[in-house]
């Protein structure tokens, strides 16, 4: 029995074993009376429903949700989207399988580019900041944060939604934001710290955890906006001197970064740095979907097939 | 020449002198070409638009906006609405017209009921909590920002716009509010908390002064609701022991008081309490604005004039 | 082999027998080419999901929906949600299931309170209205739909949805309503003419047989609030000297109580009585249904599961 | 001195006198101090401001709002749009204005086709009907409300807002609504009744007194959607054996006319015959504002001035 | 074994072999982990859905979508919906099975009326237009799409989805608005080119094959109106001396004939004759689509069961 | 006298003569009966309301819309903006004129940018496009409307507003979206075209002349998506062996560029370049208000006053 290939690669024609994250198991009755396991797999390449249709009650205690496992199955398409069929699952025995390859790194849903190389990245826009007050503040964000900063994912599920998709999202934006915000005549430091701060809220409204985001207490009840709003007033008043005008400039940017009322917002846009973030932050985020969206679609069209949270197909290229 | 009446009473039939809190002025271009003011005052009972036609260039500088004046003048329809036509206007001389009558607090633009009176019954119900690290954080705000909460209005302009309006709203959520909560088996304690707190970022967000609110500049680029929960955050950090599930449970009424996030909330009630303060804040404040409305509406009609902000007539009663 | 427990309280870890009212009944087609009954159960605390998965073609015979049924069968867990897996289904036979401890009334989903204490409850109200005609149309209206309005569900599936739901609708808003009412100085007698007619409607856009509720000819062509409004003309229209005024009031409340036009008010809110019982009316169906969904959420988390209606999760308290 | 033209040919060139209902009057006073009379006049060509601007105290107490004037003036364009300035006015005396030429019909805003003939029409519509229950409905309608039918608008202000207003727009409807119905086989007598029906309530809504409608009590607290409905169920209660589908579904046509809920139907079209009505209704009231707006731009432009009711501008056609 | 009923006809009693055309082919992973063959098959009165539940991994190779097949099998309800529950399928041997009674044009969802007979009516209609320029237009446009105007569906799925639909859209919609086009006195010849060319772009926007509907790369990417007006601006162009003032207004219709810009209409109705094509579309399309609802309910209620598409039940008459 | 310093250094403190272009001229009735002119005047840094109020019938002959003015006058604040009040104004007599320092260039509202140094910069972007057809399919779209592409607005009101606007607008989205598509491997010379070509619909949609844009018949009735993808088809047409998925991309852009339908785009962004062009639109559009807004704004205060087009205040900038 060969290795399965990548799950982004995966085909109805491939079967194997292979190590994957297991972040979601449901035992479910089926129709017919009978039981199976209902299981979401990852490896650091995509993301995949697994089902394990025989002997479920055998297997169900051989693995929790969280953890590592080695399976055996095969590729098959379910409605149009491509599953595993499990014939076997375990937990890793990390000693041990660390032999045949296994490595935590590998199966994780990540961030394509190397954490490492963004993470320097950001630090060196921030190591550029003009204005001290900025800089200072950005810097001690990084330091007491670094290791939420570097492995987070943007969102729990519509962008940037794996290890290290936080990072991804905000070095991406300042790329972006820094060439704009000088085109703009914008204040580039407000507009950096803008790109750092706008989700800052999420390290307290996500619990990112064995692949997995799900939602804190804080994260339902205040929300991102309003945490990430209050972690930049306590981080600005740790800093002697800060100026108040900057203070609610940046506060600002935080809170209007949605760009509408209706999407989460309390206010709007007022301010032109405001605009250039909500802006950069939106184009992002709809970018990683349609590209995600386009990666995945598994079939030789010429169009994506229906993308429900985009309401629309997407054209991939001509045949 | 007689003293004009209160301006709740004010009728076109009117015509004497007055003292009045001055809160706009503007000196306008006439089509004729020539200049005349534009006014707005303002007594404990009413808010008017006053016109002096003539002598403009002379008036003008015997007073600004945000002083108290005396006129002169008679009261005029126009569209309408009841204004006053001046003929004369003067600074407020306080050692002398205070033997003619002339008191402060009879013109600023007022709540109804005597501003002790509400301030007492808001700290019986602070003393009432029953969980001690509620009551504390509420007795603290009220120590705290005792003067602000006598004496701000709710709004600006929508709704208890006026001297006491503040405590006037909140006052009577809180005797509705106690009658509800009890009646769904709510958190007494919580539902009070949210709404002695829910409004409480309006302090940061407006500034009131001389019966005229206008937005600081963090009440236009961070917003009360975001306001109010900061400063939710640093009362409760300062307050051994809060317990975290108060806190946030307190910070999501704040959070979501306006029940929709179109309306400005960036989170939607997801607690019985957070459901209880939006409802009771909406009612008392379309209540208020409905009254005033009725009581303002000059026609002896069933219903009043079209009310632009409520988008309806309303009806007054039968003829 | 034990007696199931109350829906409201059954696991995956219960079997046994009990008697239930089926609601719905369907035989289906399972993908293996099988049959299978899928059927709707209730009694007086919840109402559940039921699946007999093995000799279909035999059971289908032995009942029919809006029958008692005696079933035997164990919990299970299907996509996060408790349902019975039933071995057996027959019929109720009255006399001989009497002795086993079958009772109607425990098998039909039902208000908490007691049907007899509410309607006492609102009689009582009706009894202290003040003005003769408000007092007679009520008396006369609870008199000709007494069955009806002590049985009757407020709505078909989404608030109050259960036997005494509609009595328990407007005696709860009749209790916070008349404390509304004089907080604001609103006229009670028509706050409570408003609350007993808001839904009046109801009972001829709604069949309630059986425990299930369906829409009627007129309920669909014609809509419970326009049909609320005839009821009230009729019935005002056989009252000698019912002052126009009044009548014309009260329709309005009825026309008026969904608040906005999107909601399926032909007119909105012009009167302060109308307001109110608009707002009494959202809350107590809001917390209606808050309060069941944290109540029937199986989990053990701080958060329901999301809830699709109300488009979120809700706080259950701290673990 | 010349008479003036119709004021549907009115130009800024035109000066004379003429006769004319005044359907507004309101002293204004202006921003130099001087007051002066803002009116509408009308004939039943068309409708038009006019201003008196010298001598407003004198002439105001000449004639009063409902009555008939003899106005002596010139044509101005303001703002674009086609006014008079009056230099005097005066009430009709009929008994020697008579002989000038003055006929109260022409001094009303008018549907453009004589009223009798409408009617003709609309009877022979009715005597038409197959089934004896909806002919006898109808005819019973025609007959109790003829003097309201002939010479009612069909709204306020937005589409055919004159005299014979309301007939013309039935008559209209009848004569492409039964094309459709028999294009599309629906039941003709159903789409004649929804037809004649789906706006009576505006008999109740509306005052129409002096050339000009205002809402009712009923009208605003009710609206002429409900109070329809009820004329409906009140006229069919009175025709023994009235057949209840039929009746549900003529309240049907009239409950969901408007087509969507947020559009003032509490409930939406759910019969071949409603939906036909509903679109026959919009596009008759709308082609008539469209008619209108063009008619009535004095531009010689290809395109009218910007209609704010409509959002858009209207093509004349080619210059 | 008898030969199965027409589509429209099949019931749950029904059984034996029939002609259809597949056009939906997909295997489908059972629950059990068996394969089966989920389809869907049409003849020319409806479509079902089929499922072929044994044996699937033979018949998969007999046939693939776009082919005629001849099947044995039996109607079953799933849900409410009828289906057929397929023991055997094989393609259709043409020279074979015509002996057995299969006709191609059977075996395709189709218009009700022949469509020989609807051409010839739309031809007559354009040979009647009174302006040389755009009779030569619409011949033009008929002449050389011919054969796609004959066969094309109106939609891939919404309203008139099957061969002939787009025919009989457009010949329904000349019928009514030749009528109503003379009732308002409005341009027939432009309306009836507004009609033959509001859905024009739809030949480019759609490919249509063996029964079923698909999006060109021009249909996702241009959307039938733009490239509709395109279809008009080329027409033209090739017509010497067409006026320009008649080309806007055309191209004007076909812009704006969805009636809003959130409905797809880059340019709102700003002509009569817009005005009238946008709301008879409108009207032909829903009443196409309500007939077919009420057709194919299956049950014997007096209302439909929800229809998604609508948002409401549809009336079906009293039982 | 002194001349005028340029509009947008006005204050009301300046008085005396310039050269200018009206752009609008009406003759208004004012309350007194009087008459006056109320005119639009700019030049090349602002644009701004001028009223003579005295002898505008003898004034009113000297000059017309659309001309350049001499004036004589001094500044004047109506409700808080800055205008013109004049005493004199005659059409310019260019040959005597000039030689008092008369420039057309300076007397229009226009790009702050030097139109050749921008064209230029357009030119050179072009000319890099990688791809053949799509180099020559732009080259000669500046070829042939090179007049146009220099001088014409972006739009008539809402931003870019002025001579040059046009080119400033998709200059500036150039160097913008050469960066951001670049940073997401999107295809450049795909966002190029849609730049360049995205409003090119707008050179038929508006005439521009005289410092004024106004809407051609083509504009109100095709508008300028539906326009610009015509000229795209045509341009593409005439350019041998032009790959249709280029063309279909490149039409899909323009079609798409208002990002949402409810915006006027008929289909919605579905590839990556579409995205790009249609944020990186929104956002040059959004800031380009806000820069004027904020520029224009005369007061001392923190934040400009209230936006309406933007529905908000905007910040300045701390005091």
């Amino acid at each position: 029995m060969q290795r399965l290939p990548r799950l982004s690669a995966l085909t109805p024609e491939d079967s194997g074993w292979g190590f994957f994250l297991c972040t979601y198991k449901e035992l479910r009755a089926g129709r017919s009376g009978s039981e199976f396991l209902f299981l979401t797999l990852q490896d650091s390449t995509a993301q995949t429903v697994a089902k394990l249709l025989t002997d479920a009650e055998r297997y169900k205690k051989e693995f929790e949700a969280g953890e590592f496992v080695r399976v055996e199955g095969r590729g098959s398409l379910y409605n149009g989207q491509i599953q595993l069929v499990l014939s076997n699952i375990r937990r890793v025995n990390p000693d041990q399988d660390r032999q045949q390859g296994f490595r935590e790194d590998e199966c994780v849903l990540s961030a394509p580019r190397p954490i490492d190389e963004m993470w320097e990245e950001l630090k060196a826009h921030v190591a550029g900041v003009k204005r001290d007050h900025i800089r200072i503040l950005l810097s001690r964000v990084l330091t007491d944060h670094e290791s939420q900063l570097r492995t987070w994912p943007a969102a729990q599920t519509i962008h940037h939604a794996y290890r290290g998709g936080f990072l991804e999202h905000i070095t991406k934006m300042a790329e972006v934001g820094e060439f704009v915000a000088n085109a703009y005549q914008a204040d580039w430091d407000l507009v950096l710290a803008g790109i750092v701060l706008h989700d800052i809220g999420k390290l307290q409204e996500l619990a990112y955890d064995a692949g997995a985001g799900s939602y804190t207490r804080d994260g339902n009840l205040v929300g991102h906006i309003a945490l990430g709003i209050i972690m930049v007033r306590e981080a600005t008043s740790g800093i002697s001197g800060f100026p108040d005008d900057l203070r609610a400039q940046i506060e600002h940017v935080v809170a209007s970064h949605h760009g509408l009322r209706e999407y989460g917002s309390p206010v709007e846009p007022k301010t032109i740095e405001a605009f250039i973030v909500a802006s950069v932050d939106d184009l992002d985020a709809k970018l990683n979907q349609v590209k995600r969206a386009i990666a995945e679609d598994p079939s030789g069209e010429e169009f994506t097939a229906w993308n429900k949270r985009l309401g629309r197909v997407l054209y991939k290229g001509p045949r």
